[in-house]
């Protein structure tokens, strides 16, 4: 269960302050030139302490590759990849050992096994999606070779909507906003909610370049119901849309199909997908988070014992996820992609004859 | 790839205008008793041409339970059911038979197989529903031995919204209506647009009460994760959200967290999910369904062999699928629970104790 | 549970005197042509009834293809295929209704499930197996197009053990065996232990020639772990070996290697598997069947109360499993190949290129 | 593919001189108290060194627990745990590096990878094994909270084999023989194979007693199957026997039946499995490995390029991996058996019942 992916396998293990975190990745296609200094500078990009807008808590998140390269390249065997945890302060979380943070996972999580590991989440902690990051990065270079490229930012921040989406703008943004002119409005919202010891939700939009038509397996194991399970499988994140998605249903079967032409569709409001398959057209996908659940205003609780309490947080905490969010969508739909690239082949018997001709 | 779940794994076959389509359930615990007239009346629900509002099209949906089952009782075995096709006019479609609706599957099925049946869809019509209909059906049987109910309802027609939500009233409403008051203007904006030869979006809502706390399997199959896998790959579905999904984006933590008491949650934010575990209080989710791809306008598309063509498409469609989708909803949250509940079963040591003890 | 494979992945249905049995196969590429007289063909080569050294019942086994398959060809939707029960003798079993028949799965299947339907075997029945040989059938015309041919014969029966081996002869022999000098003296063991009211168990070798090198998913999915899995899953198989398999734990390592020369192996103990990948060299397994359990002696047992009673068992029965066991392990085999040859694809990063190189 | 079992999965990692291996268990129940000391001492065991009958190369195998055990209890999240490799000497293989040895996977990793991590075989070392031997290790935990118990030994060596089988023996013998009489000629076979350069095969005896009636699913995840496919996995081996295994098939139905009383089994000529269940009888598995494949003796082999050259291996290679094989087949044993114990629960409605009763 804490396995993804069918023929491209990423199985993660780790607690936010347990001795590390990290994933072995199964299924990477022997001969690709694996590129450290890319897979960190991707962990570089989430993690924490980059700006205000983000936790203060400093993390390393040093990565290394302990299995499945050998001289630079992938073997075929498993990737292991390791980030041990250096900067944990457990004491901390003392205070909140014996009480469920509201909209946190203690509640959940103790009473589904009856024990929990209540430092900094444990199991729980969004620390996880490092190792995330990690499999992603490897799954771009896969999708590198065959031409695919995913891009990613913010498009919503407390209810203010991005108008434009720039991309490469995104990319230099601390807040990795899409829209250069709603950017400070969207800062303005996170720095008060930080100020007034509260937080903010936020939407990422993702997407994909050059995606070959093909991708997706009907009917249980279809391109967007796949990227819903990914996305959704990220802490916080409460809603997935698929291409126009919540907009589609306010449509007319006129206005939202899209004509096809020679060189392609006229109009993209399917998201680059019909029928769970990709059609060629980009990606397009939004992942919803909820407001940083850690808030620093007094809640209302209980303990373990059922005891009602006052739950009052110390620590340091994102004022808003769907920033650090970004970069973890991003691998999320590299994973879900490169693994259906790997289940498509066979997908003709021509695939069989051409791997198999002497 | 045609197969759902990891414990109670549904397995469905079948074309449109094949002779049958059907499922194979396996993991259905032995002893329960198998109820033939439930399964049938949930099929009947899903059934076209009830009203005006739907396809004209008839549809027996005759199932037939021909393993698994044992003088009335589960024995533990695979559960096949089967539905014949009887009423299918596969010459309606030799008109499309070399073009590709816009917005329908036609396009990426041919790219990805090369070939493909063009009878009514084929594979990707959404008349393969009626087999997870069937199995959600018997999955609804189990999770009735733990009393759970689950629900579903009407909750927005062409961007017109229910204010309340009543599902007992859905229950009588021909078109699962879940607010009275809205049911008209819903209904009006369905006529108006088959009329107009065109058609509708809607948004189904689906609950769960009675689920107990702890079901889902972190980190990579969560509840809500795998809810929205369920959701978005029943046919024409563009966007799932959880509890408060897409609105808690602009909320504030402060205002979106539930705090807890002694007896529960003050309030359901998270829509009965945490960290991707049932906290026990109702599952809310909404899945969000385009408006029917097929629609009696002359549309821009291409044939096989890339000529530009007009579609013009002849047949009977539903206006607006996410009416008959209800049934189909509750359908797929069915299978996920009762999956969710086999796969609980070992999260604690207890639970080898409680079952092995002699 | 009831599913096998990865890529191929075959899924079974149906009890022995259930309305029918078949399967689901899914993953079959898209363009095969689909030769429905050879599936027949090879329902046929299992089929009872072709000899005195066969039960005498009679089983029709006509199947039917009921979906994924359109104008002759596999369209790379599941394929579905039925055998409906036609001649069954339910109340041939009701004298054992309440009591263990020795050595079958009577005892097992009642205490795992609390039930169990008592009619020839129900799901335990080896006439499960007819449906393994309608999946091996489409297998085995994958495998064609790959130019890989499997074949099998008997070479034990009661300890009497074959010197020659000659598929060729094998494919005319009413007991398939493979030498035959020695199928008299094999033919009088089961003839003798069958009017003794008894059974003998045999030994079939089964063979993949063409195999290219590379197929099998080390550590945990490789070909020969996957080829015993297969064999031992079948009714009454108690050993598998592979290559000289139990006579290589009584060789020296100077003995049992294989030098390598320019044009491929000088010897094949390995059974053409390394490291659980092949080799090149011919696919070897051996597959160890016990003696029938029917016989007609009267044996101790008890009933579901626990009562000690004889059991006397009437009916018709083979007396020796082995050699309808034939096809199924060719079945199986030609399941595990051709699985094993979708998933290797995607071993090498040049594959990727391969596929989707525009 | 490098991941093992369906509710207890293990996933393994690491090449013999890589940095480290290791494995990822997952699905362990919440609320196991974890004895460290055990899994090293289990290390222990398999531990080379220890005698002149194994290979001279020092290996400390200090196992580490990573993640998923707080305060000494598994908190119900994925065990990792890693062994450092320490004692690599990868310069002695630079004189295979291009050449295949005879006999190990060389040939076939190179062909299906198109690149091979040559140093001591990489990841089809029998090093991995190690990691194996870790999850047996909380498996054992797991099922001795079922008061199962798993033993196993050497049955045979180089065609001698025991005439008696005494487990309690067998633990305190250096080469875990069962038969203390026979142990002499059995030790003295190894020798003189490893004084003339060369190697000898062996077969392990495996059993587990107390096991409830119930554990495996038919019909694709059978116990028997499944532990045929789990032997099998393990470097070097070639055949598994399940019960009499080979001996039944030249017995007669009435010889080879067990029969039934009220307290059980009469023999068990079965090994504790019928129909792919177990019987709760003891589970007798036999597993026969080949004779190691490195020798010192000159062998015909080809390079890379596909010149003739004779391989003259040096290094330290144990004479008989049987030996050092007995603990490993009783890791895979465990394995199996945790994961079974695990699936079985829901095999009946009572168990939901059971569990989930408020």
């Amino acid at each position: 269960m804490n396995s993804f992916g069918k023929k491209l396998i990423i199985t993660t293990f780790g607690e936010s302050h347990g001795k590390a975190i990290g994933c072995t990745l199964d299924g990477v296609p022997a001969g690709l030139k694996i590129d450290e200094d890319f897979i960190q500078s991707e962990l570089d990009r989430r993690k924490p302490g980059k700006s205000p807008l983000e936790t203060g808590r400093k993390e390393d998140d040093k990565v290394e590759i302990l299995s499945g390269v050998f001289e630079g390249v992938s073997t075929g065997t498993p990737i292991m990849m390791i980030i041990f945890n250096t900067n944990q302060k457990s004491r901390d979380y003392d205070s909140i050992k014996d009480l469920f943070r509201p909209s946190h996972a203690d509640f959940t999580y103790y009473h589904k096994y009856g024990i929990r590991d209540y430092r900094g989440g444990g199991r729980s902690s969004a620390r996880e999606t490092a190792s995330r990051v990690a499999g992603g990065a490897i799954a771009k270079l896969i999708l590198k070779e065959m031409g695919i490229e995913i891009e990613s930012g913010i498009c919503e921040i407390d209810g203010i909507s991005s108008k434009n989406i720039d991309f490469d703008y995104a990319k230099s943004s601390r807040m990795y906003a899409l829209d250069k002119d709603i950017e400070p409005l969207q800062e303005e919202a996170i720095l008060k909610a930080k100020s007034n010891h509260d937080s903010v939700g936020g939407v990422v939009l993702t997407t994909a370049k050059g995606v070959p038509i093909g991708l997706g397996e009907p009917l249980y194991y279809k391109l967007d119901a796949i990227l819903a399970d990914a996305m959704m499988s990220i802490n916080a994140s409460k809603a997935v849309e698929i291409g126009d998605g919540v907009l589609s249903t306010a449509l007319k079967g006129s206005e939202n199909n899209d004509p096809i032409y020679k060189n392609g569709f006229k109009s993209n409001h399917s998201g680059g997908i019909l029928g769970g398959i990709s059609n060629g057209d980009t990606i397009i996908v939004k992942t919803h988070f909820k407001p940083t659940p850690s808030i620093f205003k007094p809640q209302d609780t209980v303990t373990k014992d059922g005891e009602e309490v006052v739950c009052e947080l110390k620590g340091r905490h994102d004022p808003c996820v769907a920033i650090r969010g970004t970069v973890v969508c991003e691998a999320m739909m590299a994973l879900v992609l490169a693994d259906m690239a790997l289940l498509n082949m066979g997908s003709k018997i021509e695939h069989l004859q051409n791997i198999y001709k002497s």
